[in-house]
């Protein structure tokens, strides 16, 4: 698919998936976008676990109750990154944005193979769930699950959600208030 | 371009500048992908300042003393943030996520459109740079630059820095330390 298509037609998905496995190699390849993501100072610091085993699947996919994607995902990828995280520019880490940059990578390319997914952040931060998940994982003490991506062939049409125009986000040489 | 190659094509670029101008029509494509970025809760946090006139072009592109991508920029993508975020999610925002996933929908598109850039983020927090520039552009008050991404033509070929192997970083069910 066409980069900026792939941008347009990304969206949250929420609603349920097909019964279809997200096969092995299409994990590996949206991964690898996540891997390719820029890093500050090109310290790679997000890990990726992909979760496909349906036992431990069914683990997490019983933690959500409202999400229908988180319930249903036919696969999940979960970034992991350090709860403390060095620092690699003066006394700057940049961690969060190194994750957020791949995630966005890993979104592009679920869009382009024609799966859907949803960006899940908050949720895990609450009730001790990133703990829960990262312990399942064997994720070493240290890190923590920051986001999850749940997978799957989208079975509903969805939309992307309306943005605010042109206008009223971005401006040439002076911020405006006024547009 | 193709969603995959722009992914893999995408790379921090710090060499000179052609003298060809940016365009302002590419200038609105590749802000309008950071706009069509997902934002946590929908909040479309991140603000775009684009700069293209010579003369506030030649201010900021003094401030930078080593990076050449910085002092021969022909058109810069500046994007504002809040200083203190409004919670969107519990006691939770996202603000830096957002303008990171926006950031990287951006290089993407620059890629895409034959230009180079380079995410610069940390050299903006020292010196009261962010504030300087902020100043320059006009933002209010509780607002910040956050993200500055110069662009141009490159003048020179750069290839993207090597990156760890998959097998470090990504795992399927179970995060490994040994490999």
């Amino acid at each position: 698919m066409e980069l900026f298509e792939a941008i347009e037609k990304r969206h949250s998905y929420r609603g349920g998936f097909t019964d279809e496995a997200v096969n092995k190699e299409d994990l590996k390849r949206i991964v690898s976008t996540g891997l390719a993501a820029p890093s500050g100072c090109n310290a790679q610091t997000t890990r990726f676990v992909i979760v496909d085993d349906p036992a431990m699947l069914a683990k997490i996919c019983a933690m959500h109750t409202t999400n229908i994607a988180m319930q249903q995902a036919k696969a999940m990828i979960i970034c992991i990154v350090d709860k403390e995280p060095q620092p690699v520019y003066e006394d700057k880490s940049f961690a969060i944005e190194d994750c957020a940059a791949a995630v966005e990578n890993m979104l592009l390319a679920i869009t382009a193979l024609g799966y859907a997914s949803v960006w899940i952040d908050g949720w895990l931060r609450v009730e001790g769930r990133a703990d829960k998940i990262a312990k399942l994982l064997g994720v070493p003490d240290g890190k923590i699950a920051r986001v999850l991506l749940p997978i799957g062939r989208p079975a509903e049409k969805v939309t992307a959600r309306e943005k605010m125009p042109f206008e009223k986000r971005a401006w040439f040489n002076q911020y405006s208030r006024k547009s």
